[in-house]
């Protein structure tokens, strides 16, 4: 799956992942309206909502990004019904030929971790059959619990040949309250890097690993120490746009094959009508809106990469 | 929420908690049988049978154990059908009057934590109308991605008057690969601990904090510290019976008062059938079983602390 994410970043030109984190407050009046018309003002009714909202991004944007980033808490906050739509939007982006990066940042430990890999990546076994979950291509994972917490992971990655981002320096103001802490000169973020690279090393796809690494844009300088880090690991780097990563920032993230990185941008994209750059769209055509913020955000990293 | 459950500890004289992990493989014949036949061998069949297999126990332990901790994991592997299980279990031990923790392990930043918060201890707001998504009484959180992963579910405690359980040193092999960095001779999850005990500090009940702490039974001379460092907090102690630790190990985690810690036993109690100690009650009684099993570890867990 690493090798189909590269392949379709090269062609599309666009080292790109559109994050569907939606909120209520994003939606359209014209898609909430009919969905409680059908479904009352009910988690039914927002989960419908929710579901054309998306559909309706991904048919204005599939042909120009490789991949998208559904953030399931969003989904899981509307309990049953938030995540029959959020198992919807992954299979319709497979559809689309898009790689689904399920941004669930689980982790656990021994036989539990094994049971979010398989329910997530791989298939569970009920008698004689076996079934796919969830079934994204690619999950995040919280490395706090150490190896044990990974290594189900990686087990059913190799398995499905489908790949685990792990966070190592996310991209939040506090991520440094417990990441940055120096531990004999190193900060923890760098030792949780190693380790990812270590995890990576026997499960390499054609040029980079099924294990990659999450690292915030607004953070560059880290993400140039973690880079050469983890040579072959890709970085899945959230925080451009809305939470003040720009693309110059961005420029670390990469290799010199100009590769190694994937860009997240969410509200940015998701909800760009609601910006003033984007306000002559309106709600009725949202999904414009958004095809128009790809196309600008993968002109910034463009100029950016050009510069480096 | 944490009145209660130290109020139920008190007159039940039991601090425990069981850990309703279900696997297949722990689900008696008779069970699985009128599920499949039902349903079929398919991720409604699995999840029927988990259903019925954790009623069964609930329907023999409600009277004896303050508090349940379903491991979603074990519910997420199967998919919707398994989640539709997971809320099931949720709802019949509230019916019970039991208190449900549900080991969620989730963590994020901003209002992604906030997501999570509100699908499982609060209500999402849907037009005019207000939800609860899953409804748990608490929930453990993952802090690796520092305060601004955890406030938004204390933000949540405060109104609903539920509380969390922060994993601070957790009871696997490899927990010590980051948890146990030293970071100017202290290690990371004694600063964990200051920082749970500091969340905490702002939102009490009346003796113990709505913030509580995740400590493994299989690490008693961290517990012992951890439970000075911080004082107001419950602590969620895993890793008793099948993990390896000994009812003697236990007796740092409380404080003076008898109280301060709730000791979750999984597979020790759900699956006692299949122990050759409880060999005799058979597939037949499996919840005869697990009942026997908690009356065991309870008398362990007094015998500890009347020893202290």
């Amino acid at each position: 799956m690493i090798n189909k994410l590269v392949g379709k970043i090269q062609k599309m030109n666009a080292p790109i992942v559109v994050g569907l984190d939606p909120m209520m407050k994003f939606i359209p009046e014209q898609i909430t309206k009919k969905a409680f018309a059908e479904y009352g003002e009910t988690l039914e009714g927002a989960a419908e909502a929710i579901w054309q909202y998306n559909k309706g991004i991904v048919d204005a944007i599939y042909d120009l990004v490789p991949a998208v980033k559904p953030q399931i808490a969003m989904y899981e906050q509307f309990g049953i019904p938030g995540l029959v739509a959020f198992k919807k939007t992954v299979d319709y982006c497979k559809e689309k030929d898009m790689v689904v990066i399920g941004d669930i940042k689980r982790g656990d430990i021994g036989s539990t971790s094994e049971a979010y890999a398989v329910g997530h990546l791989g298939k569970v076994q009920v008698g004689q059959n076996a079934f796919y979950g969830f079934d994204e291509d690619f999950v995040t994972v919280n490395p706090y619990l150490g190896s044990d917490g990974v290594n189900p992971f990686v087990k059913v990655c190799k398995e499905e040949k489908k790949g685990i981002f792990v966070l190592v320096k996310t991209s939040n103001p506090s991520s440094g309250e417990f990441q940055d802490q120096l531990i004999d000169g190193k900060p923890l973020y760098e030792i949780v890097g190693e380790k990812v690279a270590a995890w990576g090393a026997d499960c390499m796809g054609d040029s980079y690993s099924y294990v990659g690494a999450v690292v915030g844009a607004t953070y560059p300088e880290q993400g140039k120490l973690l880079r050469k880090v983890m040579p072959k690991s890709f970085i899945l780097v959230p925080g451009y746009g809305a939470q003040g990563g720009k693309g110059a920032d961005l420029v670390h993230f990469f290799n010199e094959d100009g590769l190694g990185a994937i860009i997240n941008s969410s509200r940015g994209i998701i909800a760009a009508y609601q910006q003033e750059k984007y306000a002559t769209f309106g709600g009725a055509n949202y999904a414009d809106a958004s095809r128009q913020a790809v196309l600008d955000m993968r002109e910034d990293i463009a100029q950016a990469l050009a510069s480096k």
